[in-house]
């Protein structure tokens, strides 16, 4: 892991609405692919792959999903 | 990811009905495979992969259960 | 997404029983796949590899557990 | 879903001790399993495929775990 | 199921330290495993497939996360 | 598994941050791989399959969104 990648944009879990909150799960989902994988040139070359295969946008789809589930949680549901 | 995509519908978890939740789950899982994948050509191209393959669908159904888990919780389950 | 289809039968999660509960994590499964595939002659096509393809057996089976966890906290594990 | 299988024995997710809620998220694995297939034959023909695939014993595993979850919270993790 | 097989050692989600709990939650996994394929000889002849296949050692990894989620709620975290 | 591989750095789920927090659930997870592969030069092996297939990148985050969401949970969201 590369310590230069920060893995939380301003290190905070808390959003102001929920549409942030799901943007941050996008954010959090898309940073540990970079860590996995620091090499932009490599990530370029993989990127159609993802979006362009329902396979994997699924299995985006459910990644994010957990992700929310934990922002949601830490901003109590923006109750 | 494309800013002008909205995540979350009237931006809130908070829904009146169970079958409504349900309802924004499936929106959800569906606009995270939208902002992967902006170009409405190529989505259209894929859609009948997700409708037409057994491990798909299962597969989105999982997606839904976990956006679905969500909602629900940010509900107080509807009680 | 069709708007006839219900997604949840009764437009709630309250069961009388466990054994209703998990009844109804195996409905709320189901009509995932029917409202993503609303043509039932396809899904009486797709029935079949469902129900004789352990890796599709096993991944019903993640999706009702999921399914059957919020229905379990919804009814405060019938306790 | 054939109403006489059951889907929960005793109808209950309350047991004595861990390693009981342990067998019975196996159990629960197991059901869903049945319901969705439940031709006696089919499902012996698919056991072995079971039985001596490591993916799918992972994946398997991956399910009681989702299952055991529920069971564990249901018992209040038997504190 | 064979009942000789003994699915959490102790009979006790309750450990010491964090680290003892990960160590619960490999054995949690991996005896789901030899629960469903009682035979040794088959399970050593999988093992290497298990070792040595990314695919493999990550969905393992996925599994241990969710058996380590429901052990920490168990010992509420070690706090 | 090796009794010599520690699974948790420090033998705790607490973090300063969520950055620190996102950070441990990337080793948690990396360890798991560690102690089900301890043989160092065949994970080297492995790793540039992990790192250059969509399909385990997009495997590696759901792992680390799982465990990161207990983590997350036992320092009450760093709130």
């Amino acid at each position: 892991m590369s310590d230069q990648i920060s893995l939380i944009p301003n290190n905070s879990l808390i959003t102001a609405t929920p549409e942030e909150g799901r943007q941050l799960a996008v954010k959090l989902a898309r940073l540990i692919i970079k860590v996995t994988q620091p090499d932009a040139e490599i990530r370029e070359k993989l990127r159609p792959k993802y979006a362009e295969d329902a396979g994997f946008l699924i299995a985006i789809g459910q990644t994010v999903a957990t992700e929310f589930a934990t922002i949601a949680a830490a901003n109590n549901y923006w109750k």
